[in-house]
């Protein structure tokens, strides 16, 4: 079996090499051609043994918190410590409106200018399932082309930080200094995914973002353990969510920021969370996908789209119990 | 078409004719017979028209909490109201165990010896998503019997919370006053589906429900809010989760906790948001339970059985991309 022309070119191409293949490679995973999907797996398998080095980091926050701003300074805080860096994104408007954020390249355009940035804009079209999938291959695409950290970025409406947390290791939620008075993503139960929580832009109002650091670390002490067994606060050995500050428009906070990532990065591998999560991940990303493929082919089956009109209603209107839908549903489908 | 011979007792018999004719029903969709099945989905189609017009309550928290004592002074209350109380149990535990909560009747002694209540224990054996719909299917039934509230209970462990939470109009959590001591129920992601947080026992400690009343009140506000778009702050015309206190040993706080609750179901009734709910449950609900259908039978199919170990394998150590296995499998399956 011989290996796959751009394998090469992306694991150990030169600068400009490597970035074309990358961009090749990553068409190929967003392509839906029956063929390129072939290939494209031929491909992703040939990388795995080239990824899993990078720290994958997850950064969500609403508009105008300062996304693109605090990636670009943090980008290129880590390239002058000599680090490769590739920004990633998931924008769950993108499959409506054809991608929004990092759509435009000169939203980050010192950033982009670096050769160890790699900058990809958010799949547009599909599913944000769909989406997420494309954002997870292209990310071990990065990962087998040498970059030192993958930065995932989604903005914080919907379904999307559940889908970003579900594919990096650390998990970043950017908030504006008023986070008491209006509730931010707050409401939208981001906060308890987050492995930290950045108050950005805590130059305009320095006593408010005091405020709310002490507001979010007492609510994340109080409520913000939900559903995660990574923040027990009871067990000293697993991270406890931490809340800092920074002005990424004044470049500052980065070293913190940076700080405190590598703690957590340094305390999961130690007491072995890391690598759990990754498996996890994967496991969990493997049954997603299969779901997604019963539940279309269900949709798509000839008697099931005969029935499910009239099932629905019936359901609906309170004429027949929803699970005795499903059965007659189940059994249209197996014949 | 003849009509189901228990559909009669059901709906129209004397009180120990319909209490036989319930405990029979409730026994035959319990079944995992395909004929009683069978005739459990047939019993459900004629029992539909005449369900509905309950208040479906749930009921949750942490052991120790008292939810037995809460439900029995509870239930002893509205009856006398005049009104008809059934109860019945989700316990995650008892797929397990063979059942705990509810297990034992003597639990709730003087409720269960009044002629309009009703006491069913949880489901026992089989996955969560299976004792939910055992459960939901025992409501219909309750409400088909003229049961006026359909009181759900569960334990504050796992995700039967969730479960509940989607099979009832409205939501309640009980704590501990001492609730900012102990992260308690708070920590497994409960408080964002409750309507109502009911602090029990007040009596051992005031100050300290006083202090946890407000504590809470505090945090719904600034977190509670989670993906719940019923719990919209802004908009007056919805709900807003309340918090009170209770002493359920010394039969305290029942005739505030039953206002509370007609307030709500006046509110959600007018707004028009107890229909979209339940019409919202019911579709959830039919999904759910295709879902689980199609992953089973996919589990149960014999080249998949024969694939997955070793997808699941390679997935875990990377050997392969998630996405890739996900193709395999349902390719096995359809091919």
């Amino acid at each position: 079996m011989t290996s796959h022309p751009l394998l090469e070119a992306i694991t150990r191409g030169a600068p400009l090499v490597r970035r074309r293949a990358m961009a090749k490679a990553i068409t190929l995973l967003e392509s839906t051609r029956p063929d390129h999907r072939a290939q494209a797996d031929a491909l992703l398998t040939e990388l795995l043994p080239h990824t899993g080095r990078a720290l994958r980091l997850g950064i969500s926050g609403v508009p105008g918190v300062g996304k693109s701003t605090f990636i670009e300074a943090l980008g290129i805080y880590l390239i002058g410590q000599g680090l490769k860096v590739a920004v990633l994104a998931i924008d769950p408007s993108s499959s409506v409106s054809g991608g929004s954020i990092l759509g435009d390249k000169t939203r980050m355009e010192r950033l982009s200018m670096q050769e160890n940035a790699y900058i990809r804009p958010s799949p547009s079209g599909g599913t944000l399932g769909g989406v997420a999938e494309k954002t997870r291959e292209s990310l071990l695409v990065c990962e087998a082309a040498g970059y030192d950290v993958v930065i995932v970025e989604t903005v914080g409406v919907g379904q999307s930080e559940t889908a970003v947390h579900g594919m990096t290791d650390m998990f970043c939620v950017l908030q504006l200094p008023n986070a008491g008075d209006d509730l931010q993503a707050i409401k939208k139960g981001v906060m308890e995914l987050a492995d930290l929580v950045v108050i950005n832009k805590a130059d305009i109002d320095a006593a408010a973002a005091t405020r709310a650091q002490a507001q979010i670390t007492s609510s994340l002490r109080l409520l913000g353990f939900h559903g995660n067994p990574e923040h027990d606060p009871h067990n000293a050995a697993q991270w406890r969510p931490r809340v800092i500050q920074t002005s990424a428009l004044q470049h500052q906070g980065m070293e913190d920021f940076w700080a405190v990532v590598c703690e957590f990065r340094q305390m999961q591998t130690a007491n072995g969370r890391l690598a759990a999560r990754r498996e996890k991940q994967a496991l969990a990303w493997m049954w997603e996908r299969i779901d997604f493929g019963l539940k279309q082919a269900f949709r798509a089956h000839p008697q099931v789209r005969a029935l499910l009109p009239q099932m629905q209603a019936d359901v609906a209107a309170g004429r027949i119990a929803a699970s005795t839908a499903a059965r007659n549903l189940l059994a249209a489908q197996s014949g």
